[in-house]
């Protein structure tokens, strides 16, 4: 298994001597600094990693030492951030070419580095960190792995957990209560429940709406696990399903069954992104399936890669990706799909093993 | 009550046109985005806010576009990211001073920003920004004090939600549940229950450590509602408590009261980072607290400002901060206390309510 900062240089086309990546205050951190120094607890504001060929070093307060020791990183505390800034300038002293990741840096960060980086050139590596990152290794695998046993599991109660006249709230709290007991260090993202016209909003936040009879119920949500995410999708109806609630969810199963069957490695997102909605356009649902059919799960729940026609990009052997179609009719409601896979040589692994066939609660 | 605009532009020490707030994929989203168009609901991932003094207008992706009507914003739906940047670069035309938020902006997205802002300055506002968000008004007062309720609602119930044996992940998951029963959107931060020498780390993530008679338990919680946080942090001894857990306790109480006692408008943060820090330092535990005094509290848990002497400001009238002194000694244990303050004429009131008195369970 090749060190992570092997995996990044691996991936730049130009010379570059150290990369920088820094951290701001939450929620503006670099994930890509805990992909790069394996810290697995903490947030480590405004604290610095110096990723070389040779190895990676952090910079860290005081406060996160001991995080950053027990991950084995090699670390440096500084007490203020004159004396971080100081110790940084130090390292970087001789270094022409500096990397920085410009997807996750803040620019106020930039400046700090610039600074710091007297008389280099700092160029923008970020997408080759996304290349690395996007091809999972083993130990990354067994986390997301189980990030997704964890997720299944609590989908498999949800038929136990839900009930007419609970609030999305509710439903929300039971799904992440579920999820933490199993040993995730909690949801990956907040978690989404909701009910009848709520489902039609697919970045929907939980509010105080009961469920009802023949509503619709969506359930978007995962775990975390030793900071890897899971992403999982189920919809169920309540009590009674209408006609038209089951064909919703029909096009979209088969959409989704259909992408799935698409990924192999060498194949174009785009392909895959066309076999699902090519379902859903001739359907009735034509043109309300409004985002792409996937995106890169690993520490962050919107990783880089994606299943899209829009950003199109072929799906490499390793990669973790959802496929997740959607369809959302204003005033209706929405049915969405979500699993989670591993791209390989032939076709792909599904890490979710939670049901999805057509249930009523 | 001002509108979020006129808040911003009143803070700005120079002539500016437009600010343009901008978010990337999450983690990395401008929670000033959220302040200035009122939005609760959503990510809006790689959607745009123009701010002016006439008003705030969101670019927003399809998949957004309903939170965003909800949330009454002035909203431009675009399909395509070139369609995204082709309507900024038209809005911005003419423009000659853009304002942008370097500290929540990634660098991805500056550039992304002087693109379309073709001929005019880009100025850096963050702090302008972060001294309007700084002074809350009446409506996020409100609902900082909803989200400290549902946490000391929460806190009360430690006592009978956590028991000996019981491992670090299920008490977090015991207190994430009871916030989202009583209402909160989910927590506002990953919640820390510390166990034994877990609490000597002051952003520690449970594990599956299991509590054990005489060790310490600490929790550091908050709800978050319409997406605002609050932050608390109460500490125990499980069964029996020995003299010297007793007496780490009674310090940092005594710190953190003093700290309380010392905010009023006007007062430095440093004077009531040294009340607490003073107290700590003349006991046996000098030079063991290894952090700030407290943060600012509102959209982020760490939002702008600080009781710090490191990075010291005025305290005034209308900000929430919180107080939380602590003492960490490694292989022994940790206690830290924090509540959640707005900032008077005369003083402070306290918006956390749960009790702190020294506590076995």
């Amino acid at each position: 298994m090749a060190t992570k900062e092997k995996r990044i240089f691996s991936q730049l086309k130009t010379e570059i001597d150290a990369i920088v990546l820094t951290n701001a205050s939450e929620p503006n951190l670099d994930l890509s600094f805990f992909y790069a120094t394996g810290i697995v607890n903490g947030l480590f504001e405004d604290c610095v990693a110096i990723v070389t060929r040779r190895g990676v070093e952090v910079l860290s307060s005081e406060l996160e030492e001991l995080s950053a020791r027990l991950a084995g990183a090699k670390t440096t505390v500084f007490q203020t951030r004159k004396e971080r800034d100081e110790t940084l300038a130090k390292r970087l002293k001789g270094y022409e070419r500096i990397g920085i990741n410009s997807r996750e840096l803040t620019h106020a960060n930039y400046q700090f580095i610039r600074k710091c980086a007297k008389g280099a050139r700092l160029k923008d590596v970020s997408e080759a960190i996304g290349k690395a990152r996007m091809i999972k290794d083993a130990q990354e695998i067994s986390r997301i792995k189980k990030a997704c046993d964890i997720t299944c599991r609590t989908a498999e109660e949800i038929p136990e957990l839900v009930r007419e006249g609970q609030m999305e709230t509710e439903a929300a709290a039971e799904l992440n209560y579920r999820m933490m007991k199993l040993g995730a260090a909690g949801p990956s993202f907040a978690t989404n429940a909701s009910f009848g016209p709520g489902t039609a909003e697919p970045h929907y936040v939980p509010a105080s709406r009961r469920l009802k009879k023949g509503q619709l119920a969506l359930f978007d949500f995962g775990a975390s696990y030793k900071r890897y995410a899971a992403d999982l999708t189920r919809t169920f109806v309540c009590s009674r399903a209408s006609a038209k609630q089951k064909e919703m969810y029909d096009v979209v199963l088969r959409a989704q069954l259909a992408a799935i069957d698409a990924i192999h490695d060498g194949v174009r997102g785009k392909k895959v992104d066309q076999a699902a909605r090519r379902i859903i356009d001739g359907s009735r649902f034509k043109g309300k399936f409004i985002h792409s059919t996937g995106h890169g799960l690993g520490l962050s729940v919107h990783d880089p890669g994606s299943i899209s026609s829009a950003r199109d990009m072929t799906l490499r052997e390793g990669m973790v990706l959802t496929v997740e179609p959607g369809v959302y009719e204003r005033n209706f409601g929405g049915v969405r799909i979500e699993d989670d896979i591993l791209v390989t040589k032939k076709g792909c692994r599904i890490l979710t093993s939670a049901p999805k066939e057509f249930l009523v609660i």
